[in-house]
């Protein structure tokens, strides 16, 4: 078919959509790919530790399927052969669901997650489970950061971010509820993206928080986030998931209309930014010269995350505070504290709080009217020492808080030499029109040099 | 046109239907009609109360530009024409809305309600406003009983449903939290309906608990709360309002494909009904042969009316609390006790609670498989005595808080001669059905002599 074939075990670093693309063109199959991502895993896992479960038979079998599928001719999904790891939170029939808990090792789901069917829709393979913090929350599971096994990969999302920064996987699911799909993301050094609240549907993923859970997901480059338009749309088991933001691609992809114009804001959490953080983000606005304006939040956006906090707390006592009750020596103190703050929040403070997702959103609205998107760091700074902490969410709260699209660009370098994600925050619902921004300041950016 | 015209006068007692097809077809005009309904109010006023503002000018006025619009022959809208009376929590522009509270009288809203504006569109003529409780919760307002002035009216949709009973208006709105539409129908003996959760948007309405706040419709006949359909439909402001189970009419009017089944339902506050309610519905189930069953509620239900108590305490406690703390000598002592309740409750508990709406609505879906509505009583019995009391929304309270479809019927009369609705609950979003068995069941009941 003209494409040229490349060395077997070079396939695993092709994106998904390149991939995808020589599976169906014929100059790669879906199980030679599968086989070089398991044998990617089988060198880099020791010393990452991205896993939290695999069945490499299972994964094998699978790509055989897809293969035998295109040699009969059949149509063929976006993803169809393409290896894919999903958060240990989300459920896929025939492997068990653990939520980063010893409480649930080895419990296994009779359905798939609304994620996981859509996925298998359009050809996925999905090859094991990756780790996630306990309760997708605060404490550690094992992964390490892949660029320096001393420091946290981020969390709660540590091993699909993990796993997709070492080439074991083209795309990995996780999830966001306060800062844990950018975070990681800018931690590891890959492309995290965190789509509009409500436009992925989370039917079978372990409920933290309904009003702030996210579905996120990571790859390598802008367009391979795009594909997250095959997650999106209403699903009926998920009340709030009636967005759909989605096609994606066909305007990520295109070029911006007229040169896009972003809104730098340096949020209440600026002290929190190391010094190179704020000198690269310095440079950065410097660089963009008139495309970039710095702008103040107002005054109210300084409680922001204290209003997040709370009703994540409400929330999570509601629906985790069981774990506590029945086998507290297995949970972490720090989820044990939450839990018990949760417990102690009144309910219309906890109302109040909630209502305040929409006031904030609508207080960005003028910003949305002048700018293409916010640009900020995605966290304080480089992956920080030890695996006792999964690091600071503070730069991801707002957007969160208030649903807005966001995605982390590893387009900078911290003092060590560990990758600074570079944070855009659109619309909310604008989420192809955030990817188009993020894909023209990538080129800008590598025009001029600056990385 | 062949349309016989009526003595003016009479014109009050059509039905809204009637009335605007008169309207359109020349027979009777809107400047007549609301004249009519002027007298009427000018003549039951004194005794009723029904109103806490009326514009007759202004009304006059409105009816001769909807003449005008037909004489010059543009498009009119199914409710051309029509008087029609709001509830004084729900915004009409040029109006005070007085919520109830000497706190909030004279208090102007700027823009319609998205009901006031549908309405309008429909080309109904909005003449006033019509009386309500304290903030639409149980403190009463000045509204006596039409059928007896020793009587309630029902709150907290009191002067709506006095309104239509006295033929003021052939359509008033009101709304429901508990049981604010059906028991007031019932006590009135006007046809009360309040749509599935969600169908009809409460924009520009006093938020008492966004949860279960409904906005709901009296008329006396079946037919006329059908139109509530003109007033249903998404609207971005309010979050909650995605359904739309209409169009109505069509399926309304039509006969049932096969002869409906009625569950007939105790619920656990049977014991709270009086002998002569009791009795009738057993002749009721009687009478009704093999179309009607009697089915136990599940244990779970037991509680339901303590998880509606609970939401609607700390959703208030969060939307009306300020009242409280700012003016406290003009509420009511009920109503502080219910913001203290509110204030109470736990986060986790709320939530809770607020999640067992779903819960309870699933658990009737064998039901809703099997029948084609719910029959139970609006109200453990006829108007009660005095009018500190707005009576007892127990036979409401599993229904709305599950945002189920319901009606009360006028069809059953007390010990003291006063009305007794009957209430027929349907499933979610099959409002129409529920109101083309109304008509089979009223029908039914007519052709066998029992109303």
């Amino acid at each position: 078919m003209g494409v040229k074939r490349i060395p077997t075990a070079e396939s695993s670093l092709l994106t998904a959509r390149e991939a995808a693309w020589r599976i169906a063109e014929g100059a790669l199959t879906s199980a030679e790919l599968v086989a070089a991502s398991l044998e990617r895993i089988a060198a880099e896992e020791p010393r990452v530790e991205a896993w939290e479960f695999l069945d490499r038979d299972k994964a094998m079998a699978e790509a055989e399927e897809r293969d035998r599928r295109r040699r009969r001719g059949l149509p063929l999904g976006p993803l169809h052969g393409v290896p894919v790891g999903l958060k240990d939170i989300i459920d896929v029939k025939g492997m068990p669901t653990g939520n980063g808990t010893p409480i649930d090792a080895g419990k296994r789901p009779f359905v798939d997650a609304a994620v996981t069917r859509r996925l298998r829709a359009a050809g996925a393979v999905i090859i094991g489970k990756t780790v996630s913090t306990e309760f997708a929350y605060y404490h550690p599971g094992k992964t390490c950061n892949p660029h320096d096994p001393t420091r946290t990969p981020g969390g709660s999302s540590s091993g699909s971010a993990a796993a997709v920064a070492t080439g074991m996987v083209p795309l990995a699911l996780g999830s966001q509820t306060n800062g844990s799909v950018i975070r990681p993301a800018s931690f590891c050094g890959v492309v995290g993206f965190k789509p509009t609240f409500g436009a992925i549907p989370r039917t079978g993923v372990l409920t933290l928080a309904p009003s702030l859970d996210h579905i996120g997901i990571f790859a390598r480059t802008i367009e391979d986030v795009a594909l997250s338009e095959l997650l999106m749309g209403p699903d009926e088991q998920d009340m709030d998931a009636q967005e759909n933001p989605g096609p994606l691609s066909d305007t990520a992809l295109a070029e911006p209309p007229v040169t896009p114009t972003l809104a730098f804001i340096k949020t209440p959490f600026w002290e929190r930014a190391d010094a190179t953080t704020q000198t690269a983000f310095g440079e950065l606005v410097e660089a963009l010269g008139e495309q970039v304006d710095e702008v103040e939040l107002p005054e109210v956006f300084a409680r922001g995350a204290g209003w997040l906090e709370g009703v994540m707390a409400a929330e999570m006592a509601r629906n985790l505070g069981h774990y506590v009750d029945h086998t507290p020596n297995e949970t972490s103190e720090k989820f044990r504290t939450l839990i018990a703050e949760g417990r102690a929040m009144r309910a219309p403070d906890y109302l109040a709080a909630r209502d305040m997702r929409r006031v904030l959103r609508d207080a960005l609205g003028p910003i949305f009217d002048r700018f293409d998107a916010i640009v900020t760091p995605a966290a304080p700074g480089e992956a920080t020492e030890g695996l006792e902490s999964t690091g600071d969410p503070s730069f991801c709260s707002l957007w969160t808080f208030c649903g807005l699209p966001a995605i982390s660009l590893p387009l900078m370098t911290g003092p060590n030499g560990l990758p600074l994600g570079v944070q855009l925050v659109g619309q909310h619902g604008q989420d192809a029109r955030l990817l188009r921004t993020a894909r023209w300041l990538v080129r800008t950016l590598s025009e001029e040099g600056n990385v």
